[in-house]
């Protein structure tokens, strides 16, 4: 079995469209999404979001979660990057995780093949 | 320190209940739900929910998160696959990962007794 | 590059404040709060909140996850079992995870640099 990896991405909500088209473009065949508040804690920072300045103390965020086999974590990470960058304070996190299995419920399968796309396999 | 290990089951809302039972009668001691969107990214499928036909693309999903230690992880992917299944597009997908520590906060319990629910234990 | 760990704690929501407030005192830079819903499965427990009684069937709770490097996992542990404690059923669970990478989205940063604060670092 590939190694499996999920990364989590967190970033404003309103970086999710471009998220998912960039996401897209690199092959990546589903991806789970969470609203989420994040919390920055230190040192007086503030953030503003729709156009409220936030002491970044629960300023909403969106969590997508994307687990990856064939696809490589470089490309998902560079591709994130892009399209969630603005420069400002708050663009966001990206963590990586390693995953020991996985299962497609409808079919049963399970490993590298529950990940990867029905419709790329091989006939 | 026996293993614990995490499990991520996003599958349909309406399947929480069947995949409690079934997790219930496995012995499993408790579980984490939160409210998600599933987004699947390629190529035309569709899914119905509640009567409503969607791209694919932001689906109403549930994720439970289970983090077990004397259950046998197999044991909770075969009544989850179980409880699950419909058999069409979209059932959910199941993600597996290695947990290095876990505490009881009502007692401060560490490791793999903070998973084990007291009642189970010799007295 | 440091090992960097994701901590999550799932707590009663009334503890989120106390829990930020310990988390900042120890130098913990960021968390991530999400509205989940607990599930104890197992032996007819009651939990409290906000005066309702719940047979442990989704029980609202947070989850908040934290991700350190610097910050020594024990003292989160430590500081998050003492925030979050009361002492009755339900106060708790807190996992611990390996990470093998983390992005700061705004400047590129990768590993273990991407968890820090900027305002700590030399100049
Ligand atoms: N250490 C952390 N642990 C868990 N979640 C975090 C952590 N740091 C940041 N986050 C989450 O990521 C979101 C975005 O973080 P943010 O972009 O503010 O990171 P940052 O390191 O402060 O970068 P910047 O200096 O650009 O603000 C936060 O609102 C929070 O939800
Ligand atoms: N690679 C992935 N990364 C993260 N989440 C995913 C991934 N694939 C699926 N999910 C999540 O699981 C949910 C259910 O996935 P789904 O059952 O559609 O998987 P699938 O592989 O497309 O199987 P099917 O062919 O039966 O539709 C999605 O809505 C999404 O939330
Ligand atoms: N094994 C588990 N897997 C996933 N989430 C869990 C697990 N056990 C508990 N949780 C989550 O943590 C929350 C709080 O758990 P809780 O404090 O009731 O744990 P407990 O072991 O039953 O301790 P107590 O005996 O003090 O009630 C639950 O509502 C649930 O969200
Ligand atoms: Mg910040
Ligand atoms: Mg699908
Ligand atoms: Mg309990």
């Amino acid at each position: 079995m590939r190694p499996i990896t999920k990364i989590d991405i967190i970033t404003r909500p309103e970086k999710l469209e471009d998220l998912k088209t960039a996401m897209n473009k690199i092959g990546v065949t589903g991806m789970t999404v969470t609203q989420v508040y994040g919390c920055g804690l230190t040192k007086g920072h503030t953030e503003v979001y729709r156009g409220q300045e936030y002491s970044v103390n629960l300023v909403p965020k969106v969590k997508i979660e994307i687990v990856v086999c064939e696809v490589p974590v470089e490309q998902v990470l560079e591709a994130a990057k892009k399209a969630c960058h603005t420069g400002k304070i708050g663009d966001g996190k990206i963590f990586v995780y390693p995953i020991t299995n996985a299962v497609r419920i409808r079919t049963g399968e399970e490993g590298d093949i529950a990940i990867i796309d029905p419709a790329d396999m091989p006939k």
